[in-house]
């Protein structure tokens, strides 16, 4: 359950700053699927644009980075972060972009591997190399 | 400062199972470098080999995602994780490995963008849409 | 689902110790409801006694901060943390003490924001400035 | 030591999207100190514009909170993520906008006591009560 | 709900990989029961086999360390993690090695206490006390 | 750098309570040492004192487990937390209570197990098995 109404297609009908950017989302997605985490923010409508705004020019934009690898990166965070929704809606993108199995498989690899290293570093505080250093 | 001794060459050299994992780090990587993380876990020599061999099952295996890919994944990991020596040591590897300023740039907007959605939708305990299930 | 027994009211009153404490926090709320936290500490008496001691001393007691900005700290730092429970108890807490829903797009913007800028300080391990040395 | 080059005023003199979020920086808070983390962002200049455009968004419009609670909710986001440089700006900022001892006092209380509960309820998988249910 | 398929038996007994693995995990553990962690790391037999190699390794093989230490060594991790599904298998484990309810209480203590002083470590920036240097 | 001043000896002698708070530690743990993170909470005579009491509670009190476990245990959530000074004071501290190489190393092996299927878990969204239910 959220903290917050899930607003229905029906009431962001009735809030035009709401209605636009989930038309927007709509339109740059093409795909008429609006996902729970809009239906959230709709009850902030500033928090709404923005995020809206910085998820497009972020993800949508094209870059030096393929889709699929930001992602892919989206999802190493959410799991970083223990973020349950995120971990299910960037993972169903992924999937989407192109993600394989073997390729789902070796992000889990890095991802548990990255844990378990940053642990055991933090654990032994090492000193940072003068190598890495700009 | 690390909560354990920072082994030296020299160290190493007495001790043959640090040796023999020192050797594979520099055949596998083509380099003399040994950074501070190994000399670290030479401490401790089941974990050194444990997580050496991990390392370069994970990270120097071809495989499906190409090794920038894997190594911007770690990145994302580690400063999710708040690992400061991570954080050093895999920009580093993923600048040797070919991330140019506009790749870094573009995975640093889309890291703080997750890192700011994830808070968002924990905020608001937003529920799984059934679409992102299995 | 709890790894422990969430006691209900009869369970407490048959412990002296737990009946004490769901007596205090009735008293001091004035309201009857125990919410499921306690009811969950009711295993361990020690923890329970210690963790509602602390409560009522930081929460409860008049102070330099209002009461419902420090319900909202504890918000964030929930959100922070990514406990869903504390999440859904100290939104629901800071609204009964009056968290306005502009005040809580506003708490949200603030910790959305945070989130990310600490994420990319961290990936850039910016240096502290001296100004800000005490 | 940072990931990236910590730029001059000079250096962002001879960028012109540089120097103009630095000029907005100065005239926005009055004064000509500018901090590390947007000498850091300055070199992916992108990532620069769009962060500061939201810190002003959400830090500098007037709103339902108060200046300093919002700083006292950006201290307790990033005390929670463990943002080094990010305690010490936000800290500092909290004092510059009136933060008394008093209060410094409070919010560490609530901070500790409230990673304290995420951790006990976390460990006791406490289920959401319904009255909190919106 | 998972992001993969959870493997029955009869799936497992399809794929020699995965059943290969089930049958040590019960022959290591003297018990018929495959807990769901195992049944959906299936999907990706290379990482399926080098996650129980690792737990074998480390939690079944006698040691300096209690196996009920290590457990709630696990435990405590889990929690700070914000792991649920991991706060529960590992829970479940130390009661079957032993944990009584005093020393859960207790583990609860320190788990909670941790917490509360890491926060306000992180938030004060306490310098490393020159004594602790190795 | 500290975000507070850190009290000498001279300063905590200068404030009774503060004073009484430094002599029952020296006093509890039989040395002249005080580190340094009872010298930042000097300036929060509230803090220091509520947190000196909880810790003396927790970790000085005989019970059910072991000084060096509850140690150990301290030294497993502040790597989890990445808590710089919490590790090295723990860490000392375990060491001082007979923590052997040994004891360490399988330490930092459960340690880094954890963190790693926590995770793979988490990546994985794992239902909770019902057999793991109170």
């Amino acid at each position: 359950m959220a903290t917050v109404k899930i607003w229905t297609d029906e009431e962001a009908g009735a809030d035009p700053r709401v209605q636009a950017v989930f038309d927007d989302i709509r339109a740059t997605r093409g795909s008429d699927f609006v996902n729970n985490v809009w239906r959230a923010l709709a009850n902030q409508p500033d928090v709404l644009e923005a995020t809206w705004a910085q998820v497009k020019a972020v993800m949508a934009r094209p870059g030096a980075l393929d889709p699929l690898v930001k992602e892919m990166l989206y999802m190493a965070v959410s799991i970083a972060n223990g973020c349950e929704y995120c971990v299910h809606s960037h993972t169903a993108s992924a999937r989407a972009k192109g993600m394989s199995d073997e390729m789902y498989s070796e992000l889990l690899a890095v991802v548990g591997l990255a844990s378990q290293t940053n642990a055991l570093v933090t654990a032994l505080q090492v000193p940072v190399d003068p190598e890495f250093k700009v």
